[in-house]
This record gives structure tokens, sequence and C-alpha cells, in this order.
């Protein structure tokens, strides 16, 4: 089920189902090289987006895991689509940075599922954390990346 | 041209050929994940890797430019593939952190090249630093990463 | 109040006295550079280590609040400490890497709290993150760093 | 001898001249952690700041080296400095974000010098890039940084 709503802690009105809608369609409108890597989001907040990715051959590193930069591929786009839920319409957004820990491997075959939360929502940039978790709860990397805020006006809908 | 030799500095002899053989075999090895980015090695020594990467389509981001995590991707790819170059057989290695920084964006439809140089070379670990850059010339993207050296008598071929 | 104790769970007997004597001793040893900056730890478990400092004029940047200089070698400091604690004695670390993001300044004359706690703790290396929080609540800065174990047998007394 | 010019290519003229007395005017305005370090700027241009640390006790780690702590605080004062050089008066700057690779240590009683060159000069952010190398020649560490440029109509002297 995919989970989509205004914030987490506000009670629906009006507004908020057109803004629901809003965020339903950021959520929806994913980049080519998010399709490539398989990425499906199955919840979209302005303060948590979740994606879930089958580890398939293609993904697969040398030791037949999933591959390190996948798993930066994936957490760089959930980064990205979690700002643009936070921006005004007619802003823009785009990664100025992005560093991963690596843990634990992610064995081929099975969903690993990456979850996305900010460690800080300003004027100029936005800062958001992915913990990328197995199928079996161990926690296999973790990802901080810094989004620049771009377009007249770029005010946060969420400040923290 | 593929190029590939033991050394950027060493004259060539019986031993450096077998060694050579070796290099090319340990770039060819590429991962499924390597060959889904579309990177193809266009130089691998133990002192530099170098890449190429047609921007197609499928690894674009919204902006209509390489998606973020396709640069970081390409990068790791590198970084692990100059790591192997390096280590004697039996010993492994695997990514324990990476760092990127975006500079300038890379439209679809052009050639960009990604080139490995090594910060350190340890017993221990490794750390490589990518440069990609656009047909242009402009540096679009710089990728920082340690690679663990996994393997009883790890010790590296070339030490720095 | 200095709070240090073998960790946050266990209940205390004989062994987790000596233990504790042990951390605190640890805990205590702060190197001289430590001092310098004028850190005060206040807890140490191996789960959480968390220090306060002054920020006093000797630690100001151009704009009159705390350098980040500053901000990034209190946090490296507790990082080390946190890694020791879990250490088997004779066993060393060092800091492979660390991160900084910065997100609020730090006012002259307010004291700071900043807090370690373990994203991974694995054979060959540590992972800790250090929320930097300022006196109002807010979170000023957060640093994630890598320690490489060193030693023979080192195994850490705490695996995540 | 302290070399401060416009630039490291350009000819001197009467302009320059002024430019001159402004960088140095700017480089000999170190904050108070600076001095703390004892970070001795010996070249300020806007393509390359260089400073020289005498490695004394008090900045010393358990280990009875450089601590990596004093290591990030000078590389940041550096990158800070170098982005102060490149902007226009009444523009300002602070740390987004600084990452720190660490490859071997520095003994106590040793002078080290930290180098600062640009990896991008953009309107919004610059990023540079300081090696911290041994008196022995030897590269100690590597810390890349970014700065966000504020205050209005902040475009750099030079760009890359």
């Amino acid at each position: 089920m995919l989970l989509i709503r205004a914030t987490g802690t506000t009670p629906l009105n009006a507004d908020d189902t057109a803004d629901t809608a809003r965020l339903r369609m950021i959520a929806d409108m994913q980049p080519p090289f998010a399709r490539l890597m398989g990425a499906k989001i199955v919840e979209a907040t302005r303060d948590r987006v979740v994606a879930e990715v089958f580890v398939r051959e293609e993904l697969a590193n040398r030791n037949g895991g999933l591959h390190g930069g996948a798993v930066m591929a994936i957490a760089d786009n959930l980064g990205g689509t979690a700002t643009f839920l936070n921006l005004p319409e007619g802003a823009n957004t785009t990664t100025l940075e992005s560093k991963t820990n690596f843990f634990a491997g992610c064995p081929l075959g099975e969903t690993i599922t990456a979850e996305t939360t900010p460690l800080h929502r300003g004027r100029s940039t936005m800062v958001w954390q992915t913990r990328i978790v197995r199928a079996d709860g161990k926690l296999a990397a973790i990802v901080t990346q810094t989004q620049l805020i771009i377009g007249k006006d770029a005010r946060p809908r969420t400040a923290d």
C-alpha cells in the first residue's frame, strides 16, 4: 500500500486532500534512473520517504551482493524526492554532496528498505539521512546528503 | 584502445607480461551492475583506472541530466576495480565509505570520463579519488572512497 | 554528575564494578587536545558518550560563534573515546575518516552538548555519530566518523 | 615570508596593489580559534592558501601525535579563509559540510603544512580541498569542504 499524506501529524481536511494529491504526483514522477534501480516508493510524506528495492542480479557487485553504487543511487533518489515534497511549486533542487557508510552486505534475491528522514530543512539547503535496512532488519548502510534549493522565493513548506 | 599495463613507469619484461594479463583479466571481470551503468574501462593500471560512460536516457534524473546516483555508482565501481588491481591474489575488498561533491550537470547524449587515482594505499585500507569529467572538459563531480582490504596477508603490491 | 557504567542495560555485579572503574579511567584519560577544547565528559557508557563544552572566546570563528573546526574536533575526540570504551585491553584505534554537516551556529557564552552513539561496531571498524546540540535544543551539527581497530584479536566488547 | 598576491598568474599593477593589500588584510584577520590552533598563514592568493602549524603538545591525541580534530580544525579555517579571498566585499561564508580522510600520523615537535586549493568556485557554493603534509613530505590527511556563500549579489571574483 502506498501511503502518502500531507504530514505525519496533521489531521486531513480539504486543503490536505489537494496537498496529498500533489505529494502523490511528485512521488509518482520518478526519473528514469530510479526505475532502472527498481526502487518502488511505498511511503511519501514531507517527513519520511520509504522505498523498497528487490536486489536483482543486475544490481550485483563482484561478491554476489547489492553493489554499493546501487545503494548510493537509491538513497540519492530518495533524498531528492524528499526535498521536492518540501518545496513550493516552481522551486527545484540538486544534490550538493552525499556521504555513505557501509556496514553489511545485502544478498541477492532479497528486498531491502530505504528510509529517508530530515536532519535539516532550511531556506538554502536541506540535509537528509537515508537508512538502508536488509530483510533481516540489519542496518546495511547510512547515507547523508545535502540538497541545494534552487528557485526564487524557495522557502520550505516545513522547517526544522 | 584499452591500455592495461603493470605500472605506468616500469619497463616491460616477461614478469610484467604475465602481470599485465592478470590486470587485464581483473579489469574485464566487471560485475553486472557496472554493465548496467554502461561503464567501459579504457585504461587500467595500478596507478590509474579510467572509464567512459555514455549518458543514455535510462541514467537520467528529473532535470534531464545524468543522475547523481549514477555518478556515485560509476565511481564506486572504479574504486573497487583499482583496489583489486593492487591486491595480491586471494585478497578481497569492500567499500567502507564514499563521499561525493557535485559541481555541474552532465547532459544526456554525451560521454563522460571517470578517472580514479590513489590518495593512499596501505595495508588495511586504500583511498581512491575519482574525477568525473564532462565531454567539454568541465569537472562534474569528485568522489573519494575508502576500501577495506580483506584477507590474510593482504599486503598491497604498491604502497604510497 | 559523571555517569559511567558498564552498559546501559546490565544490572551491576562484582565484575561490572571492575568494568565500571575501567570505563571511568578511560573516560578520564582525555588527551591534551580534548582539554584545550574544554570538553567535559558527563556520561560514558559503551553505548553513549556525552560531553559538554562551554563556548569560550578562544573557540570563536569570524562571525562570533563556535568555530566549525572546534565542532569537528570535539566530536572526533568523543568518537575515539567511545571506541576505546568498546575495545578489549591492548587494542587501539585511529580515526579513518570523519564527515560533518553544519546546520546552525553556536553563540559564544553558551554551553553545547555533544552526544555520540554507535552506527556500527564491527571487528575491523566502528562508526559513530555525534550530535552537537545547542543550549536551546537546536541541532547545530552532526558528525559521522569511522574508527579503525588496531591490535591483535581486537574484538569489540559490544557488537551491533 | 608571507606571500599574498591577487592571483598566482596575473602581473602586478596599481589595481593589483590595492587588491593585494585587501587580501593581506583578510588573511591577517584570523579568528581566535585559528590562533589557538597555532596556524600561521604563509601564502594567501585566490587560488591557494598555505599555513604552517607547529605540532605542540596541547594539540596531541592519546597516541602522542597531532589530534585528528586539530587537523580538521586547521583545514576548516583555511577553507573559510580561501573563500573570503574570493568573495566581493559585503558577502560572507559559512561551512556547510566537511569530509576528512586520515592517512598517517603527525609526530609532536614537527611542523606540518596545510595547502588549500579550489575544486569549485560557483555562485552559491565553493568547494576546497586541503592537503595536510608532514615535515617528511608524506600526505597525512585530505579535507574536502563546501562553503555556502551568503549575502546579496555574492558573485565570486574567480570562477572555475
